[in-house]
């Protein structure tokens, strides 16, 4: 087939272009990605123009463009049989429609929001796909606060572990003597945990750059549900004191009715507040900086693990800071050059929460068909392997690419042994914050450059894998010298 | 608003009590009380009354009324406007009419009942509501035992911690070699523990006193299910030897049909008999006294953690009973001098189950707003969030007030990071039995008194976070100079 | 009862043969036994045929015939009453008709099938029932390959533990350096475990014989579902590399398309492919016999914890082979000696899934009513006990009987705490391999035999628990002096 393929390919190719021109055919991923930037629109139209540029880039740079604004829609459509082709090569390949590993601006809503701040809280995984029971109890959340806020006190029935994006912090933590309160500073690159129902508060300490802070959360009562609750404040947020009858408050507090009203009555500004300079320098903590304190560490404090001029990984696990260690978590930061991209990789044993810090770029994840079937199609294949065992029938293992632009902001999720890459966009560099869950035993199977795990196999094993002379296949495993980082996929024109 | 409200009140109070008096409206919460009484009245009519007599009692504290008893319903009737009006102040505060926290006698079932004693069954938690999945693999169950019984051996497919609640018993454990068969002797405040699968059997040793044990169970096999196994016994208890064959069993004991039928065919008295004297005395232990063998640890024979006029605590956990480590269990007993009460308090990371022992009072727990509703109200919040994820709006979180009478028998469950607070009545002192599950790393944070970790806020945050000067909240918070166990809710009239 | 009852029966016995002839009724339990044989029979007649004798052989055997085999079904239905009668005796004792605890060639499908081989996958348990929950997250397959065959490499996101029932077999692990690749021979009775996302590959090394293996898989992802992912391959089985984009292979290999459809193209005959000696040989490991290496432990290694002329009991634990530590499970073969049986026998904490590699024979297990019920009966159920509750009613514990025929490739799960026996069948001795899921702490507790624990109940116990004096027990409980291997059911005829 090698030698007959070319010429068939051409054929294809021409239908493909006359096709599309023809109907003007769309492509449904780039179509999907206008409709959720339409989405946004209607609260943050800035932010929605910028989306559909994404969308545009992402194209782009998927159809081997340059960056270049001039490029116009009709450029995508012309180069979209480059796609086809490859699909008609490469079976099915259909982008799935239904992809529950990939969570944009649209999924997250607002636990709270206030002139000086908001959180932007991910539904549970599970409401999503039934393939990430694997991270059920597990949630994301994004924090952001304006310069000089102040967060008044609550606690969580969830233990979470934090990542200063950008910003510098101060963190109270208040708990039962001996700990008492403790404070310490954080800044960017700075993780933290804070265990459930600990009372903490925080504050940007900083005079103009906004405070963002992505973390996970691991509950401790209901499986993927969590509370927040203020034991201070008093109208909004809204003191859980206020719940208690007022003849249980008076005798609690040994205190008159009216004492109580004012006390619970006068908070009404929201959850994040605007603190004075004094107010913040005099809560400020003393301590060095950030990263030196138990509570806190920098993940730029130690050499990057892999770096390349492709890149640069930068990772904490519980070896380096004790407190990820019963929640059983491990961080990283990956920072791919513009242009660039991460070789295809599996992780053993962990699934990986992936934050786009910076940049745009894309993902491509080869997930078995099963695992991104809607209800509808799950319901469909159920029914088809019942009759197929029924008749003795054997559904070979196939895959489907997950495939989505990304960009700062958005969530992806990968599952244990799962391959996939991430690609930066010609004009930015791609910066990544993941949380891994179930690290503790995990490993990272390379499948492209120089730690390629399929370089192992001894030559008889490549013959028999690969239906071709042992020869071959190492000339193709070899032929990437880099490792982890590479350089992404170049313009180019299929035709 | 501080200054306007006082009149406001005032004016609602008057319309309260005019609508009150007018419609001669009955509290939801009493009528609800009262209805539970009247489900146990057709199979216990004594039990019954008292239960009516209770929710009369537990309003008339709750409204701040003595203990006397020539109140009428009428009293509680005009009373009921402070509670409106506090309401009116402290925001909905609506009683959880779909309360999951709490079990009464009519939501235990009967696992087994003979002449000589009973085993109450509570319902799987998570049957009651799915906010309580944090204690899925646990259940509750309570043994009533007549003087001079024995109950015979069994095994269940789940771990037990067992509290002695009354009474002296004799308790064995039969495993394979090497352990054999284990004795030992429990009495009042003595926890022992049997591991799944052990064949136990037990005696009420004493001649005149009741059996009453409290315990968790924990399944081995199925979440929250669990099933017990007879291989003595007979029809009634019927022998699981019995849906052998007849062929298997005469092979494996090598025995005749006649003697399986005699041997399984006489045991016709169910799982608790009488036993006579001589029977029990010659199975009573010849070991000390409780508390001294491995088996058991009694609560009372330490110094109890907090204790004052108005309570005592005692507790353990698995650095004093090993036994309770595997299954992360600890236990306490609270004792509420009459007429008083614990301070607010929650747990950072354990979920309390916690049993009356003895004693009338009331319960109160502020609860996040979605944790009490029922199913229907979930799926309408449901539909709102999903609305207001659409529009960006955000609803701030607010709590429902958990209330509830408390009497003997009487099981509630609150989650960690829930603040709670338990009354004990003018009549008698409250008596708790706690279970905690999750405990080894949970810590208690005291929300009033001595202790209040709020107390630990800087000046500053004291301000930000109430909307006062700090001076006012440090006064309002050293205003309670005890420590967890406080002077309870006074006679009081809110007019 | 036990004077009066041999007339009764033999009256009742009467009627039962009575009935069966005039009826020409068939056993149900035989009826699904064939029916089953039938669906097979489809794509393997010479299996089915096979089956159907053993159906015939199972229930001469339980009627006490012996393998002779020019009984025809007659026999059968004569000797039914025998059953029926000791029903009448033994409470209803009604062959659970919807027996979740055995699994025959139906219930499994087949995952991957080629002309050198297929993988036998069995459906979740939970699918089959709630009541094996409690090994949710755990599956079983099972491996035939044909001689001289290669298995390309693939990974799974599961954890396995295998055991070799037949065969030789060179395992090869690909692993990130340190590690790299590891390489070991297994033979029959090795067991040896391959970690979720190694990449892995196997050869039956043998000229001659099949290569058979049965494992349990725990997925670390999603909850008893596993995924396999082949990144070598092309077509057949489908390398997960084709769902990647062209222009991101080309960049990430840096190579040129035609070599991506060159490499990933060729493979089309499926993962189980013929090899050459030449190959085979070059890829046998150079490293002495299996077991000796920390990858691999040989069951038969050791001598049996258990042996008699009825019997040999081998174990392996984690003690033994630390990496089943982890997974907490544990692997035993049990050899009963044709006409004998194992005693009547629960394990107190593990869930035994167990295989049939050879002989026939039959398994009785008691199992609590509730637990072999389908939905249907479930819900009846289920309202019955709301009703019971309310009435205050208590419904005793009651078993029914699960009763099956056994024969090679069968599976059948015993939950901890439940009773039950194997039987051999006159004809061959029955081999069985056992997974135990959550085995540390798990300990035999035998009912029958020497080392039978009831034997170490008191004097008074005995009597109060049988309601027969304690002399008559000791008696009963004596007469079988062999210790778990015993002596089966021998010829015998009711009437």
């Amino acid at each position: 087939m090698g030698a007959l393929k070319p010429v068939l390919l051409l054929l294809l190719f021409a239908l493909a272009v006359a096709v599309a021109a023809a109907t003007k055919e769309k492509d449904p991923e780039l179509e999907q990605c206008k409709h959720q930037c339409r989405v946004q629109q209607q609260f943050d139209k800035k932010r929605a123009d910028a989306c559909i540029q994404r969308c545009r880039d992402y194209y782009r740079q998927k159809q081997g463009g340059g960056g270049d604004d001039d490029d116009d829609e009709d450029d995508l459509i012309i180069s979209l049989p480059s796609e086809r082709e490859s699909e008609s090569q490469w079976g099915s390949g259909k982008e799935a429609s239904n992809n529950p590993y990939v969570f944009e601006h649209r999924h997250f809503f607002t636990g709270i929001k206030t002139q000086q701040g908001r959180l932007q809280i991910l539904p549970k995984f599970t409401d999503r796909s039934p393939f990430l029971r694997g991270i059920e109890n597990f949630r994301f959340s994004f924090l952001e606060v304006e310069p000089q806020s102040f967060i008044i006190p609550d606690h969580w029935d969830a233990h979470n572990v934090a990542f200063v994006v950008r910003g510098r912090a101060t963190i109270k933590l208040v708990r039962p003597e001996p700990q008492g309160r403790e404070s310490f500073n954080v800044q960017q690159g700075d993780i933290f945990r804070i265990r459930a129902g600990t009372t903490a508060y925080m504050i940007n300490r900083d005079d103009n750059q906004k405070l963002l802070i992505a973390k996970i959360l691991q509950p401790v009562s209901v499986p993927g549900h969590f509370e927040a609750f203020f034991a201070a404040g008093g109208e909004n947020p809204e003191s859980f004191f206020r719940s208690f009858s007022q003849d249980i408050l008076q005798a609690a507090f040994n205190t008159r009715k009216e004492t109580l009203t004012r006390v619970f009555g006068e908070q009404k500004q929201g959850m994040i507040l605007k603190a004075s300079r004094e107010q913040i320098r005099a809560m400020s903590s003393d301590e060095e900086e950030s990263g030196d304190s138990n509570n806190s560490f920098n993940i730029f404090r130690q050499r990057p693990t892999t770096s390349n001029q492709y890149g640069q990984l930068y990772e904490v696990d519980s070896r380096d800071f004790k407190q990820l260690q019963d929640l059983d978590v491990a961080v990283s930061v990956a920072n791919v050059t513009k242009g660039a991209m991460t070789a295809p990789v599996y992780n053993s044993e962990s699934t990986k929460i992936s934050f786009v810090m910076d940049g745009e770029g894309y993902l491509e994840v080869a997930s078995p068909q099963s695992s991104v079937m809607s209800e509808q199609e799950q319901q469909q294949q159920r029914a088809q392997e019942r009759e197929r065992r029924r008749r003795g029938i054997v559904a070979p293992p196939s895959y489907r690419r997950v495939a989505s632009g990304l960009s700062p902001g958005m969530v992806f999720v990968v599952p244990p042994g799962f391959p996939y890459v991430t690609v930066a966009s010609q004009k930015s560099n791609l910066q990544l914050l993941c949380f891994e869950v179930n690290a503790a035993q995990s490993q990272r199977f390379l499948l492209a450059g120089k730690k390629n795990v399929l370089i192992n196999l001894e030559k008889e094993a490549k013959e028999l894998a690969f239906g071709i002379p042992a020869r071959e296949v190492d000339e193709f495993l070899k032929s990437q010298q880099e490792e982890f980082f590479l350089r992404g996929p170049q313009e180019r024109r299929s035709a």
